[in-house]
């Protein structure tokens, strides 16, 4: 009996990697001949760094970059534990959480910080890099990152241009000789859960401006800058970045990698499932368990429960949901896979008394779970004669 | 796949009926093609009548008795769907509920009015008795219940004696041939959960008496009169109800059944499982599911969910639990035949949400928790090539 344990955070109250620790022990006090294999994960968004990290045995750098308000703030990139990956959050260092809500400025908030993380790991030596996209204060299409990276972004003047979504409209030729040259040597696999395009009704000012402070005179000028940015994008590189799905990711900094980058992008929880080999570790597999701490109907949309049952079904092996709350809707997960899925709550509580018995509630709703699921394999010669 | 279900009453939200329905909607919306027996139960003690009842479309029949402080009250007793096995609970003639709680008096309360009860069916032509025992005011020792079947039990004058476990210290004589013909004739199956003896410090006084409102010294009189009572019905009968186990039950009325009846005693959930015929039912069965409101160690005392556990166990049948809430130390039913016990809150929620919702929730839980246990058997063929 091969179990993989695969979960993400339960938010509020666990790990990933404690998490997947408590499957395990209520796995084995069912079956403790069982194999098990714990796959802690997350989907790709905030907080996947710290979980690869963890979940490999890694570390985490921490390094001083320019905040998105032009301010010192302190941002962290992982190397993961083969030694050679490195994992950048952009909103580590270009996060809305770095910006008092009252501060909140797209015409003026910067990647710059993103591209000093990515700098600094480059200057460590590092060439295979996850980034994870999301979570941005800024819409500047990626500029700041671009100009920390060396790229000469010039205005009619042949002065470098100023920081923010505001500052794109002086645009006036970019220099794509000037890019940091270890760029195009490296590897970048870019997460992001985000389709939309750079510009127009459904880009990145329309659709993410308002949340990171614009107004709607804002995201018009936001929206035409965007524009005047991707059509001298187009002049320099040949790249048509303006309808192009996935370009208008976290203030459109995703046109950006897509313009000057060697990118592979992916949806969040398939980077992180590629990376920990989930296909290859699926053989020979007889059940997956994934979970979260809130699934629904929200959950089929590229979450990690999802994800994982997606893979595991092309394999044909069966996944098993714990959650410690199953909302509306969460039926539409039998249709990728998911054989049951089962809420960790073992009786009318509190969310605060769930939050601190969470441990306790998943190790052992685990282990009545499997017994329910394995209980005819485990007495099958008795009750099938074969 | 044929699948019993055996539920209890869910208290505070389902009876047992509704519980069973719930059950089973959420099986088939997993397995349509499911065969599933729908079997409502109790255990035996109060609530069972109407469950029997609700569960055969039976029916009920309300008549006036005299209530345990020799009130009068209003009583019922259940007619099987048979038309011809009648089910008497004591405790509505002469429970503990028709007495105000100042006004508790072990001393005067009488069983008479169970004895009325008991004739009205008599009258009504029932010889098929089911009577269950437990939630009683009295601890007269049943001598107002045989009082009012015909017995005469007589003071040193040759009186009949007072209502009351006060006044069991008159009798002087018990004429048995006074007793209604028609008992010998009838059958009682007596469903009672209590093993202590009539009498000492195990005895119906000391173990039940306070709880009824006997102080100690009251206690201590009732014990007495209990001793001077199985004197004289060991005279009377030549049967010693002294140290009789079940003989305490019901303030002693248990030793009147047994002195003057002819009964078959058994556990509560016994009684009830016998009447459905689970055994019978089992022939051919894959998987039993019980529930109740609670289930936690003490649920391996006799209770709904180990009772069914056992019978289906000795048929080699797995059953599984649905609870409102799963408690400390439920894991004991594993050795009992239970293969999972899983609660059917679906996430952090108050206790009222949970009994608002009971019955989706129930559905809900289990339709998962029979496509986690069925997954393997309706996937067999692609997965084991059998």
């Amino acid at each position: 009996m091969k179990i993989i344990i695969a979960p993400d955070s339960f938010k509020g109250s666990l790990t990933a990697v404690q998490a997947a620790s408590a499957i395990n022990r209520g796995i084995l006090k069912a079956f403790p001949e069982a194999e098990t294999v714990q796959l802690p994960i997350g989907d790709g968004g905030e907080g996947t760094m710290e979980t690869l990290v963890a979940a490999t045995g890694g570390k985490i750098r921490r390094v001083e970059v320019t905040g998105p308000l032009n301010q010192p703030a302190e941002a962290a990139y992982g190397i993961l534990g083969d030694g050679k990956t490195c994992v950048v959050e952009m909103a580590s260092a270009s996060g809305l959480h770095l910006v008092p809500e009252n501060g909140l400025s797209p015409l003026k908030a910067t990647t710059y910080g993103t591209g000093e993380l990515i700098r600094h790991a480059l200057d460590d030596g590092f060439t295979n890099f996850i980034v994870g996209l999301g979570g941005s204060a800024t819409n500047d299409g990626g500029a700041g990152m671009l100009q920390a990276l060396g790229l000469n972004i010039l205005d009619s003047e042949g002065d470098e241009i100023g920081f923010g979504g505001g500052a794109l409209s002086d645009v006036s030729r970019i220099d794509t000789g000037s890019l940091d040259a270890r760029i195009s040597e490296s590897t970048f696999i870019i997460a992001s859960d985000v389709q939309n395009p750079l510009i127009g009704p459904d880009g990145a000012s329309h659709v993410f401006g308002p949340q990171k402070g614009a107004d709607l005179e804002q995201v018009e000028l936001l929206d035409r800058n965007l524009v005047h940015w991707a059509d001298r994008i187009l002049e320099a590189t040949g790249i048509r970045l303006h309808d192009l799905a996935g370009a208008g990711a976290a203030g459109g900094i995703g046109g950006a990698f897509q313009a000057f980058f060697p990118v592979t992008v992916k949806r969040g929880v398939d980077v992180v499932l590629d990376y920990i080999q989930l296909d290859q570790k699926l053989a020979g597999t007889d059940l997956v368990i994934t979970g979260e701490g809130q699934v629904d109907r929200q959950t089929a949309f590229g979450k990690t429960p999802l994800g994982v049952a997606q893979r595991a079904g092309s394999q044909n092996v069966p996944t098993i949901i714990l959650a410690g709350s199953v909302g509306e809707g969460a039926g539409v997960l039998h249709k990728h896979g998911v054989v049951s899925i089962h809420s960790i709550v073992n009786g009318p509580m509190t969310l605060a008394e769930a939050f601190e018995r969470a441990e306790e509630l998943l190790e052992s709703s685990a282990e009545q779970v499997v017994r329910a699921y394995f209980y005819q394999n485990t007495h099958i010669k008795g009750r099938l004669e074969v």
